[in-house]
């Protein structure tokens, strides 16, 4: 007995959760959903469909789990609460500022359907949130730093390809080493966002843009880029294909934290990501989390969930037992 | 209503419980138990109850979790099944060979008392088994390593003072750095157990003992010993008093993976830990825990848990809505 996914949305995050799919023998692939004419794509799984998101409702039976792999600044916030009334589902919403309210949408909408949706599932949010809440809860006497890069974000980059006159853009987080060094050296220095990282975005603009409103556009725009200190450079098509196809990305979540009667011992806790491609990987973190949320469904649960109310054992198809004796 | 805990052991261990549990304001001291005269313990919170263990029973009702801190080899195959007919119990049993007939023999016990008992709870076995799991999970395309050190191992030390004729022991695992920067690069090395550390042990032996035959104990302890190359001193205990009274560690769970469909991207997970004191460290683990098997309880749950059974947000004073808003 396979679980059965279906996927929302045929970009990069969707491609990688095909991929994923495939590395877990006891997850198959139903139906590949899209807004475009389904003719026009082409996927590799050769037993899956391709329909259009018009029909997504008329597979409610054949499918366990359906991954939504929009984006965060507009699809998200529409699709997810929409299709937790019909399916269990998950997405990877990473607009932290916005986590409750769309949190709050998405419960509503699976509480009355009898669905789970499992939202901001990814490495961050998700494996980063993760490791917040573990390293703070361990050592509640602390400081806690994230830093991401150097890699492509596509939220970013999705933001800067919406303003007018962009037809392509790659944002690029860069720590700033200082920063890191002093952190991990667990001097617990107080920083600010702007001297923890700093953005690179390239950018092939429309012929005849007004490339200096582009830069304004992006270097003000509000949770993405005003906090930063951001360089714009406007490139050719053909160089953003040359030098920028790749999406790598990374980064790390540090707690430093002391313990002792007197606080005299100091500890630091690190998790770090080197990741070649952040879809792939996104969509690889997605797909076994999708393996808990058809569980938790099986047991009767219903509502929102996040990564932090999942106990881990979900995410495995491993029995408890196997897990004792391999993992632990 | 703060949860009431009690210690079982007042070693190393159970010092850095009484410390931790200072650092959270949700969680309360009520007595430490001991096997010694209770007369001769001084503890640090004056509030709580000095018993000895033999009275832990008559304290069934003012403490919701208690905390064994014996050592694996002996104390807690016996006091973990015992005590968890009788309280919510945790541990920190880390023979890892030997943790499915652990587990066995608390899951009966606390199932027939309705108790919650959560074994095998610190940094190794606990959060690196927690994200060997979680990382695992995500790319199950993979390999796995473990690296512990350069620190002090409390169980091997533990061990070799059991040795006839040893009066103090202190035994550091090393890391061997090329095996380490192996498995960074992504190139997933085959390394042997004797390839991936050493171990080094500081004995101050009894005058007059057999000191060959100490080492010949040492080097070749099932389990403990036998699988590495052992480097044996024998020091004064001066000179262990004033070289080796720290009991620092740390290590690294390092996850390679590859992703996409023709596993042509790479991946790097890697979590790592530096502490200044692992019984404080490990202390710190548990209560945390302890706070989540004390939740579990109140659901009515009972048995044996594992790290791997408990939600994260479970660890965390903390509401969802907090969580969400702060963490996610």
């Amino acid at each position: 007995m396979t679980i059965r996914i279906g996927i929302l949305g045929y970009g990069n995050l969707g491609r990688g959760v095909e991929a994923a799919v495939r590395q877990n023998p006891d997850v198959e692939l139903k139906a590949v959903f899209t807004r475009r004419d389904p003719a026009s794509l082409t996927i590799q799984t050769p037993t899956a469909k391709v329909l259009h998101q018009d029909q997504a409702a008329g597979m409610r039976d054949e499918i366990d789990v359906l991954i939504l792999c929009g984006g965060s600044a507009t699809d998200l916030p529409q699709q997810t609460p929409a299709f937790a009334s019909i399916f269990n589902v998950v997405d990877s919403f990473d607009t932290h500022a916005r986590i409750p309210e769309h949190f709050a949408a998405v419960d509503a909408a699976a509480k009355k359907a009898g669905k789970v949706g499992l939202i901001s599932c990814g490495w961050d949010p998700g494996m980063f949130s993760l490791n917040r809440l573990y390293a703070g809860c361990i050592l509640p006497q602390g400081q806690d730093y994230t830093f991401w890069g150097k890699g492509v974000s596509q939220g970013h980059s999705d933001a800067v390809r919406r303003i007018e006159g962009v037809i392509d853009a790659r944002q690029y987080t860069i720590p700033v080493e200082q920063a890191l060094e002093a952190v991990r050296s667990g001097k617990a220095p107080d920083l600010t966002t702007r001297e923890k990282h700093t953005r690179e975005v390239f950018v092939v603009a429309e012929e005849g843009a007004d490339k200096a409103r582009i830069e304004r556009e992006i270097k003000t725009m509000k949770n993405y880029f005003d906090q930063y200190d951001t360089t714009v450079h406007f490139i050719s098509e053909e160089e953003m294909k040359r030098n920028h196809s790749g999406l790598p990305h990374g980064g790390r979540v540090i707690r430093t934290g002391q313990t002792g009667f007197n606080a005299e011992h100091t500890h630091v806790v690190e998790y770090s990501l080197k990741l070649d491609s952040n879809p792939e990987f996104t969509s690889s973190v997605i797909v076994a989390f999708a393996r808990a949320v058809y569980r938790l469904h099986k047991e009767g649960q219903t509502g929102c969930k996040t990564v932090f109310d999942l106990p881990p054992a979900y995410l495995s198809p491993k029995s408890g037992e196997e897990l004792r004796a391999s993992l632990l």
